[in-house]
């Protein structure tokens, strides 16, 4: 196995994400992962504290697509958008048909008026299948940083 | 053509115009373009509106040195200064002479007083001619997320 | 030498140091540095102005543990944390044992009741040993793009 390759497919992956989730094409978004799966995203207190309950949570590919049908359908949320930068990534280990990579993220959350906010901050914990020509998401959990995000948090981070 | 060769490369053009912008060296800046080129800023909603109109719009090597120009003589505004992260970089093709890659982006500005605040996010869309030795865009398209940017672009992102 | 498995290698430090800083773990942060060398955070004003005094500076293991050690003992500052994203990298020389590299960056900071706000912006000007297996900082320069930030500083940037 060619470790930097796997690197940059890694990257890759970690990229496509961030862009189908900013671009709002987020019926692909479900395609990236394994499924079953693991999407959970949790504040770093609540994982530490051993909660076993984030804020969002999905095991399959059905899940993911009731999220993003409800968020089409629903107009529960003032239209907003986001824009993730992410790095450094921190690869953990690669080993067979897995990586283990922590990546760094801020995302801003632009409103519908033009109001630009920092909203999220925090790491991407990943386990990714690297078997395929496609590389998938097994599990990602989303640690964000702050307590403070709830209620907000409508499309996935 | 070694593709892992020009992802690098043009990951370094990229990262040196964010570092003469930021670092003030602006006078460098016209010439990582190709003469004539394309440089435009423009928000997301106006181009999704087939607008062809940004808030800035530059063709050639005298339409850049003129901006630079302007703002070093004019004292038009009040003295700020850009931080630019970017990543991830999404290479979309890289064919022959040209690559062609999208790069998330988050700007901040820090003005004279010290206060700082996120200033601007969004994507660049760059054309780029990989032939050379130096790599130089060919086309630059800033798209920003937000519509509240126009009164405050000074220094291009 | 290959020159891209040196990039790489320090993209590895610098992740990883700030990694070490986000996850408070605060106690592995003088191992990424050679003993004797030079930490120094300054504003870009000050430095441009040639002054030698930063806003906080250590030049041995020592420096750094006391510094730590403060910070886990005397309860002077409300807790909080860091998240830092980085890049572009910008690698200016790699000859012999050093690599001189420039890496933007920006620094979110999480009060414990959650707010999070964009805390610094700036570059690290890192002067690093690769001749071991394990890379290190000989030199850090952190510079600040904002004067406003003395009086908050208590964790490393």
């Amino acid at each position: 196995m060619d470790e930097q390759a796997v690197c940059l497919g890694v990257q890759e992956l970690i990229g496509l994400c961030a862009e189908v989730l900013d671009e709002d094409r987020l019926e692909e978004w479900p395609d990236l992962f394994t499924d079953p799966y693991r999407y959970e995203i949790i504040s770093r207190s609540n994982r530490e504290a051993g909660m076993r309950q984030g804020v969002m949570y999905a095991a399959s590919r059905g899940m993911l697509l009731d999220r993003i049908f409800t968020l089409r359908q629903a107009n529960l949320y003032e239209p907003h958008r986001y824009r993730h930068v992410v790095g450094p990534y921190r690869f953990k280990s690669i080993k067979g048909d897995t990586a283990i990579v922590h990546t760094h993220f801020m995302v801003a959350r632009i409103m519908h008026t033009g109001e630009t906010s920092l909203f999220a901050t925090g790491r991407y914990l990943d386990d990714i299948n690297v078997s395929g020509p496609d590389y998938k998401f097994r599990e990602r959990v989303v640690v964000i940083d702050s307590d403070q995000i709830d209620t907000l948090l409508a499309i996935p981070l």
